[in-house]
């Protein structure tokens, strides 16, 4: 069948609450419920309340790595989908409003009865770092009869979100969405998505790769997690003959693109301050897709990523707040 | 009795929700709804529920104009609290839990039965101009009742929001909180918030600030709708003997403070781009009565307001996004 959508994503639908905090209150929420600085950690309903109680004044807004990514090709104006799982509640409102006011098809019943809708309690340092901390509620519920094989089917890329791994369900529907784009001839993406997240999972991480991913998006420290090595290089060394195309972030020493043998070198966009690095890769990743959704040259769709990833940076929040087309005109 | 908070401010306990809107779909509101870019409009539920539908994705963060004061009040460090009525929801919930860990008191007893916690749907346009659409809610269901005698007598500043005038009981509360502020000896600020809103109550509002309101906080607009005068000077001589100090903001001209026939201009502070107007005039009322408090030069009042000002108006949303307590130093 013809493609009518450029891709799909599956992954975790998320309301994200950013707060900012100080160094001196990771440290504390360290000791105390082993926070990782930089990293998602996941916690369960009674922590997410408590350390809601603790944290500053925050801001939500519609989250989840692959759905940002989409809200971001579909800013670009590409035709996207996603699948994920959201309960009947308010944040679940709040998640499917957003994502559909920005053009993306959602067509995921939402959760009957049972966890209320996840949400990620995100602190930013004064660094621009963000520390992740997700209750993943009723995206957990997540299974493989979720998987809309049509809307898998009419798209040119399924893109998975790799922090879906941290489930057993989840993982035999992304083997499911991965056969039915393949069946339908179209291409499957991965993002890694955490260190700590292929580290839990590593071997099923591989395996994934190596059997049914054709693009595949990582950062530094998810690619040398991923094949236990201490050097970019080497890293890159190992992926180059796994996927069709690896793109490799390095946040601002830009990315590389590996792809046949052949590697491009992207520029990080400038940025006139940093403000929060939430939804950075999940922005490059947008902007990379959308070019090559389009046909441009790998080139051409790593600096669209650039583009995207340096706007996403520069103010509070994983979602574009500019109309990414505009982005287009920019990078040529 | 012996002053123990700087400010506690009377106003509508309103979560927002900011959406990037296009300027057709501003004149597509307009046409149908009455929609003034610039103003706040009051809406009822259904129409927000409609309105929510139509608008682009949001982010959503607590709001309400006294209540950003508030906010910006104690990120400069001030001791500060706050009277308004949310209802026992999700929303009444997030705006209790930023209110206080912003460090502000808050202890008006939620509504247990009837409106939900109110709204304001926000559309912000290229140009950073904002639109507001309130949905009041529970906040309208704030009666006389609710003024904290005792937290008001407590305070050297008591600071009243003009948006509230839009409810027959809300004035009769604003006469009993302005009334106990003088008995215990402080002084009573009034916000005029909104042109429109001037124009719908103009007569009660020169009355409350002939007879009550010893600071008065205005923009350009809103002090020359309520003398019904064409030009900024003759509103500045109109409003001169009328009250002790009067705070006059002009957008990207400053500010004029006039205080005892004196008249003391204070220039806008720099801004690298302007994002999102919403929360500048609370934010200047910020500054200036953290300063006020702290019994600072009427001069260096005006600046922290200017530096308030100046921050929220970098990004979208109403409240800081930063420790104001650092631009004390840099206003020095």
């Amino acid at each position: 069948m013809s493609a009518k959508l450029g891709v799909v994503a599956v992954g975790n639908a998320l309301v994200d609450v950013l707060s900012q905090a100080t160094d001196d209150f990771l440290a504390t929420q360290k000791n105390k419920h082993g926070m990782e600085k930089g990293a998602m950690t996941l916690i369960d309903e009674p922590r997410a309340v408590e350390l809601y109680s603790e944290m500053g004044p925050g801001i939500e807004t519609s989250g989840g790595s692959a759905a940002n990514t989409m809200a971001g090709f579909a800013s670009f104006g590409g035709k996207g989908g996603f699948i994920g799982k959201v309960a009947n509640d308010k944040l679940g409102q709040t998640f499917q409003h957003d994502i559909r006011a920005q053009g993306v098809t959602f067509t995921t019943t939402p959760l009957a009865i049972g966890a209320p809708t996840g949400r990620c309690l995100i602190l930013v340092t004064p660094d621009a770092q963000r520390t992740m901390n997700t209750f993943l509620g009723a995206s957990v519920e997540f299974t493989e009869e979720d998987i809309d094989e049509d809307l898998i089917a009419s798209a040119q890329v399924t893109y998975l979100e790799g922090y879906l791994f941290d489930r057993e369900q989840a993982k035999r529907a992304f083997v499911r969405a991965a056969d039915a784009a393949h069946d339908a001839g179209s291409r499957v993406a991965l993002s890694l998505s955490d260190p700590f997240c292929v580290d839990r999972h590593r071997d099923d991480f591989r395996k994934l790769v190596e059997n049914h991913v054709d693009i595949l998006f990582a950062n530094e420290d998810e690619i040398k997690s991923l094949y236990q090595v201490k050097s970019f290089e080497e890293a890159a060394a190992a992926v180059n003959d796994k996927c069709e195309i690896a793109v490799l972030t390095r946040s601002e020493k830009g990315a590389v693109v590996l792809s046949n043998g052949e590697q491009i070198v992207v520029s990080a966009a400038p940025v006139t301050k940093v403000i929060d690095t939430t939804g950075a890769g999940d922005q490059f990743a947008a902007g990379f897709l959308y070019g090559f959704t389009e046909k441009m040259p790998l080139e051409k769709c790593g600096k669209l990523g650039a583009a995207a990833a340096a706007e996403v940076i520069g103010h509070i929040g994983p979602r574009p707040q500019m109309a990414y087309r505009d982005l287009i005109k920019k990078a040529a």
